[in-house]
């Protein structure tokens, strides 16, 4: 379930792009304004605004938002404003140049979108970028990660409900004889965790918790440190168990010293149409702290204020 | 180029449908009829025709033909009415089948489908067989075999024409040097053929013939026989000159002992929309036959005049 919450009877996107515009001028940006507007339209509506303000002022939104506004309320403003394809593409590809490179985040994409909304993603990326997700995945990544990661961006994997039994029980069986073995890096294992869809691969997994004692995730970590592992075990949890993960994620963000605004950022901007209201959920039954209450004590200033807009927590 | 001849004013998909239903009945099926119908209509007015079969009689056009027709016949037939993806979808299915398994059917589809073809049809596979044409794919190969057509069948790959001609140098130079050491199986090699673009590849492999002497296909071919040389051979021959190697399929289903008409078939039902009027001539400049002469001289019957309509030439 989504947090994001929108009027009833929103203005229409050109009175919303003349408050943003009105927001720009004079002296000092309208800081309030902006939030009170952007953090509360949908994907369809944002898009409208960006539509109107181009033709009526002949400018893009992106950059007049992207002069008047800076560091991470910046950032986050930004983010927000794509569309989510576009947004994803841009994440993506942030995270497969070098100097911002992050294997955590193509990962998330990767196998925290439905195949559709991965497959919007690849298209916004060919799009702005001129050449493919998996291109640029495979050519940044190398060794294991690689093995583990190409296949992950590139599969449109089948979303139907339908389980094979018989799979699932021979498949935990392979997946048990491999983890066994310690060949985290095999084909088969890294196979069935790339192309199944997530039902069956759920029924393979409870069959493994059932059949062998314990959750594979446990027993996947042997070398806590070990880097590839730990992309492992994330991919099983976001195939499996999404919000979890994203309440890990989150949990993470907030208890860094100095707190990562990055994957703060990130998790709200991508998930308040989504499913944060599960995310936070998850979030207070393993920290006892409601989401919103972490990100306030943790948060300062028009960034703190447009988070919690996201997050549906008003002042 | 098609090869395929649509009537400039055909008769409405209903009269069509009437016409098939008129040859299914009395006494023996009016097979010339048949192909006077089929033979000359395209995806669309195909799709209409089953629709207006199925309205107007509550029964399938595809089952009615499997009941009337046999052999080579019926199997040119029903491969023929089907929509493009579901064809695809159709034949990459019987591919990974143990019984009809073929690693060059899935090979051909993966290679040389536009990304929006392809993707169409592994949409319409999860649509038929409720799971993807990945996961099938990667469950029945194994070793470097699958290393290559597991990829091959999920990138989303980029189909613009930009070419990076620096990038083009340095992968030319990787897969020369893997070529040389001879670890054909080698991750970057895979990577490079199986996520650039079609346009960045051709540049890559330019620049290898032009820096190293030979073509990469003639240096692959250190052992004729190995099954992986060949298909990572006829990869690049399908993502660089498509015509060129589906000539080359023809050619060998033609000289065979005994015609090789599941091949025969597949070729002329999914390309005699597309560029048949192209494989033909490529056909024509090896063989020194043109194709449908070839084809005549190999087959017979109501196999025969269908494949010819397809192809353009009536008797």
């Amino acid at each position: 379930m989504a947090t994001l919450k929108v009027p009833p009877h929103p203005p229409s996107p050109t009175e919303d792009s003349e408050q943003l515009r009105k927001a720009f001028k004079g002296w000092g940006t309208n800081e309030a304004l902006i939030i009170s507007i952007l953090g509360h339209r949908n994907a369809v509506q944002r898009k409208l605004i960006r539509e109107a303000y181009n033709v009526t002022y002949g400018e893009d939104l992106l950059k007049d938002l992207d002069k008047e506004l800076s560091s991470d309320f910046e950032r986050v403003v930004l983010l927000w404003i794509l569309d989510p394809a576009e947004r994803d593409a841009y994440l993506a590809n942030e995270a497969t140049k070098k100097m911002t490179s992050d294997n955590w985040v193509i990962l998330e994409i990767a196998s925290t979108r439905s195949s559709l909304d991965l497959l919007k993603a690849k298209q916004a990326y060919q799009i702005r970028f001129k050449k493919s997700l998996e291109e640029d995945v495979a050519y940044h990544t190398s060794g294991d990660i690689r093995k583990l990661l190409v296949p992950l961006v590139s599969t449109f994997r089948y979303e139907g409900e339908e389980v094979n039994m018989t799979l699932a029980k021979s498949e935990a069986k392979v997946l048990h004889g491999k983890i066994s073995g310690k060949t985290y890096n095999d084909e088969d294992l890294i196979r069935i965790l790339t192309t199944r869809s997530r039902a069956q691969l759920s029924a393979t997994l409870n069959h493994y918790k059932d059949e062998f004692g314990n959750a594979i995730n446990k027993d996947l970590k042997t070398d806590p440190k070990d880097a590839y592992l730990k992309l492992l075990r994330a991919a099983i949890k976001c195939l499996t168990f999404p919000e979890k993960y994203f309440a890990k994620v989150l949990r993470l963000a907030i208890n860094k010293l100095g707190t990562d605004e990055c994957a703060l950022t990130r998790v709200v901007a991508t998930r308040a149409e989504v499913d944060l209201q599960r995310v936070g959920e998850e979030y207070q039954r393993r920290n006892s702290v409601p989401l919103d209450r972490a990100i306030a004590n943790d948060t300062s200033g028009d960034y703190k204020s447009f988070l919690l807009a996201l997050a549906g927590h008003e002042k």
